[in-house]
């Protein structure tokens, strides 16, 4: 079975084949960028954006985004993180949470399948905590500013790939495609 | 003439309304949600958006989309202006500001319009700074953090919708429309 994965990100399509090919399936790469909607949860927006691409496209594929949620900061920055790691970045991030004492965070990501006719979407999270500084040299995004257990996953490299946000989403994703597809 | 204008906040059908008839333009209210897209600025939202909705509504019509822009910030609130406001709101703004020495921001906003078969766009800006801390209790939004020389938006009231952004976008809107369809 061969699954399309639309994005423009290569470690992302990287990630996914490895984990993909543990479960028998073949993840070819559909390199590109495309609209993305605005909306209130990442469900919502990649629901609306695999939408509009089924149009496009046609045949199955996946797309997937994911977002950073603290909770103190009534989710922020969510759904827009990427744009918010592009302006205030992990700085920011560091002195809106400064003396705030509920550091709870989670990472979360959602995949979005185009089965051919209808869209079915996948959730994997993380919980964790805000650092009170940045620490580690690994990872990207806002790994550095992300405790999980007494490391932030930039301290953890490749550990935090088993335990990821992402990797939890795919699990459930090709775990349900194993069952519902290639049984 | 009859402009419609789509949006689902009452408050800027009212005064789009009022600033319209002194060009002896009639705006109708179409009050209705739609898609907005992401996009690294609010002429590219706009225009993203207003071409979806064209195909469905198929008449002329314009949207209006602002935001704020600190400069010590990159820009940021910018494009996801309402989603901070509502997730860190003034007082985040007023936390990321806090020791800054650049307060310089400046509100945009922009109107694109389907003239039933183009899109065009209208840009207004205010320029001002950031103010140390909330004052005021008129206006919304970002108007108590938002310095017009010695006064808030805030403290303003009406005197503020004299120079806002978007009574500049729309008076340029307006303009044009003069100029190109009832000369």
């Amino acid at each position: 079975m061969k699954l399309n994965f639309i994005t423009s990100n290569e470690g992302k399509f990287r990630e996914a084949r490895e984990i993909a090919s543990s479960y028998g399936i073949e993840v070819a790469w559909l390199k590109m960028k495309y609209d993305e909607f605005q909306g209130d949860t990442l469900e919502e927006i990649a629901v609306k954006s695999a939408k509009a691409l089924s149009k496009a496209i046609g045949e199955p594929f996946f797309i997937e985004d994911s977002g950073l949620f603290v909770e103190a900061l009534n989710g922020f920055p969510g759904v827009y993180s990427s744009y918010v790691l592009k302006t205030i970045g992990n700085p920011g991030i560091l002195k809106l949470m400064d003396g705030v004492e509920n550091r709870k965070a989670y990472f979360e990501a959602v995949i979005a399948f185009y089965d051919g006719s209808e869209i079915h979407t996948f959730v994997g999270r993380v919980e964790g905590e805000i650092a009170e500084e940045m620490r580690g040299e690994k990872g990207f995004g806002y790994d550095p500013i992300f405790l999980y257990g007494d490391r932030t996953f930039a301290e953890m490299g490749e550990a935090k790939n088993a335990v990821s946000h992402r990797r939890r989403a795919l699990e459930n994703f090709l775990r349900w495609l194993s069952e519902n597809f290639l049984s």
